[in-house]
């Protein structure tokens, strides 16, 4: 071997080959590791032919090809099998040498990985990798967070990979994150906006589909048109394609012979367990999870379909003014969803004493992901005229825009529960902002009651916050007739 | 010391003094041990004085002051002092004694606790208690799982103490539940329920004070006329009452005194987050714990009160029939609750492999516990008629009475949306019930898309479940303009 390789990767998967050939086409040597060999062996004869690339059979070999400090990436399925591969590598490596785990994982295990790989006098860097295998092979969002002594070294290798966004496409989807399982939060947190994302459109697609009658064509022209506003983004995009694809074997329009059972691989779920861990209202992530579970009790509905029975949902007003309110519903609720999604990030950072920076989080997903869209630069904007900004809703421009929207959300939401349709994103996003702005919620009566079965106690209107009063109020109770 | 005691308890905070003092009222005798003697000693020259008390310094002396089989109650704090308090009994124990943890335990520790005392030689059971203090003093709820050979030792003292309902007032709320954890899962439903139920009354409040205007004195009687019908329980007769109830020190109605900051000991949250893991939709007590959390906000919402700016919530229809619409609203979405709660029993018991009864669980909630109502003997009747009922809403009963509010109760969610008083409970039920009894989601969409960006792949509805499809969307797509 002459020369040393700058990257090792461990995993060749669809995901792992694809940033393994990422890294090398931007002028890295690249050594590869994969459990069972032939993987690699037809990847080295195929994809990697020609290219920069050391195919090792064992794990000493890798490590043995790549230059110190070793930068080796693991992309095997998040779990045990990291630790495996840790456990693997360690008697291999030298001091100073950076495991970094770009799979999916949860954060709390990246927390304890990095302290394990530090006492054992390496470095790790848990790496939030999101854009599916085109990003991962063109140009990902890199969320690395973990030792933050690998960032110098992993810093120009990453940004080089990573997606570029900017008036001159030279600002990459990829900056240092926080210490130890920060990365991975924040791509968990990636994840879960983007549940709230797909839910919010699959809601507009419903009310258009359902209460106006409109055709694949005609839900094409209108996502096509929303992609060139506020709502500008990957997802939109994809939507509109989608309604112009048709079946090669039927001729029919693809979307309609999908199955309407969605499936989901965790992380909305993680994001909405760990949002009422931390008692932070992440509602609409979480209705996007249960939407998920009910679209695939696929069976019980259609049982249920027969029994169960509601208004016919046919909107008698003028529809394209309907249209124009589902996209405002769409903008408004997805302004709340993100907001959501930074309150998470700032209490989770708070328990983790994590240091984010929130307009970068924001800059990350710019590019690369799933959630890319020109309505993050906003987002940057408001944390950096307030970097300490409580919620996204009270920074001037999205204050604005959700009173813009905010009667044909209402419309929407309202003719939705008149018609029979359900809106559960839509309808919670409203929810949580009529509740957010509002100086007194019914919770004085919720406070009664649990002071009146359970003895809970309760603060005063009229007394500081923190002193803690109980009443009787059996005793002083009137009279029932 | 003449005679053994029938009855060991040891924790002598307010649950466990009143749960003592319940089981010696009914003829047994009862040792009782406390870890700062000092408060058995108060508790015995006080309210137990002249009862068939026996009062214990060391856990050694209440076990010797036990007949065998002994059957001692743990009453302190969830969590690692039950374990401590079981580690310091075994010792004493003789095989075939009876531990019981009465404690707000969550079930997974039940389920490891009943497996390690079982294989010390004893037996154990986790056992949900509810009906806060008066009900451990009067006539609980009991709930009662663990070791299913404890149960025949237990149950005549249990069934003595536990509330009674029915005609003749002789049916216990208290009956076997299942081995293991099962007992103390069915009662973190209990209260997931009763979290759901508290946030439904504080919405149906919130719209009548806030857009009808009316009076603490008006909404007793609103409460008073509700508590005769459907809707007659503990919950809405308290609330009743909590109408009445002015602050001696001020003369103002208490209800406006307290602060709107819900306080929550985090069962609704536990329900959720497993129901999160079961993949079931019990979206209802999730929306009533976010709800809470966003209460507790409160400097944040007085804030955004001054920068969001919503309509004004004035209703402009008819009073009287708004009010009867808002009882629909409540009455359909509680049907929505408790559906949710079974389904998730359901899931639960199938995942841990618990033969539940669901109509038993029903009746254990009739009497004694915060959630008792009327409307549980319809739940009864329903699981009679088809032990094997998949969801609620099925049952001939509960379909009619959905369909019988569902005008009024769309009136309502879609008047909130409009007004901008916050319902997120109405409307998340709501939206389930118009999700379920859908035969098509618009999940199709979302298939779609995942399957898109990620291949993540589909199934189609023109071909068998369970095969898997992957379509290349980008290929096919219509060229954009």
């Amino acid at each position: 071997m002459s020369e040393l390789c700058d990257f090792g990767l461990i995993g060749l998967a669809v995901m792992g080959e694809n940033l393994a050939l990422n890294v090398e086409s931007r002028g890295y040597k690249v050594a590869v590791y994969n459990r069972t060999t032939s993987v690699m062996e037809e990847f080295i004869a195929g994809r990697a032919k020609g290219k920069a690339f050391v195919g090792c059979k064992e794990l000493k070999d890798l490590v043995d090809a790549c230059a110190k400090p070793r930068k080796i990436m693991i992309m095997v399925k998040a779990g045990p099998a990291v630790d495996a591969v840790i456990e693997s590598l360690k008697p291999h490596l030298d001091p100073g040498d950076i495991i970094i785990d770009g799979g999916n994982t949860y954060y709390a295990d990246t927390e304890r990985r990095t302290k394990e790989v530090e006492a054992a006098g390496f470095l790790y860097s848990g790496t939030g990798v999101s854009g599916g295998e085109e990003g991962a092979l063109l140009g990902p969002s890199l969320m690395p967070g973990g030792s933050p002594d690998s960032w110098p070294a992993l810093k120009p290798i990453f940004q080089a990979i990573a997606a570029k966004v900017g008036p001159n496409d030279d600002i990459p989807c990829c900056e240092w994150v926080g210490p130890r399982g920060a990365g991975h939060y924040v791509k968990m947190v990636h994840n879960g906006i983007e549940y709230g994302d797909m839910q919010l459109i699959c809601e507009a697609y419903s009310m258009m589909k359902e209460c106006l009658g409109l055709t694949n064509d005609e839900l094409y022209d209108v996502f096509a048109e929303w992609n060139t506003g506020e709502l500008d983004s990957y997802l939109i995009e994809i939507t509109r394609d989608i309604f112009s694809v048709k079946d090669e074997a039927t001729g029919k329009y693809m979307v309609d012979l999908v199955l309407d059972t969605a499936g989901a691989k965790g992380t909305g779920k993680w994001m909405s367990q760990l949002a009422l861990d931390l008692g932070v209202p992440s509602t609409l992530v979480t209705e996007a999870v249960y939407a998920r579970g009910l679209s695939a009790r696929k069976d019980e509905r259609v049982q249920a379909s027969k029994t169960l029975k509601g208004p016919a949902p046919k909107y008698s007003g003028d529809k394209k003014e309907f249209i124009e309110s589902i996209r405002h519903a769409l903008y408004a609720s997805k302004i709340v969803s993100y907001a959501q999604g930074f309150v998470q990030l700032q209490a989770a950072a708070a328990e983790h004493d994590w240091p984010l920076n929130y307009g970068d989080c924001a800059m990350l997903w710019r590019g690369g992901c799933i959630i890319r869209a020109v309505f993050l630069d906003r987002i940057k904007e408001a944390f950096d005229a307030n970097p300490k900004l409580e919620n996204l809703l009270l920074a001037p421009y999205f204050a604005k825009a959700v009173d813009e929207s905010q009667s044909a959300w209402r419309h929407v939401v309202s003719q939705a529960a008149l018609l029979g349709v359900p809106v559960p994103a839509f309808a919670t996003a409203l929810a949580y902002y009529d509740g957010y702005r509002r100086e007194r919620l019914p919770a004085n009566l919720l406070q009664s009651q649990r002071d009146y079965f359970g003895a809970h106690t309760y603060e005063r209107t009229d007394k500081p916050r923190g002193e803690f009063f109980h009443t009787e109020w059996i005793d002083l109770r009137k009279d029932p007739k």
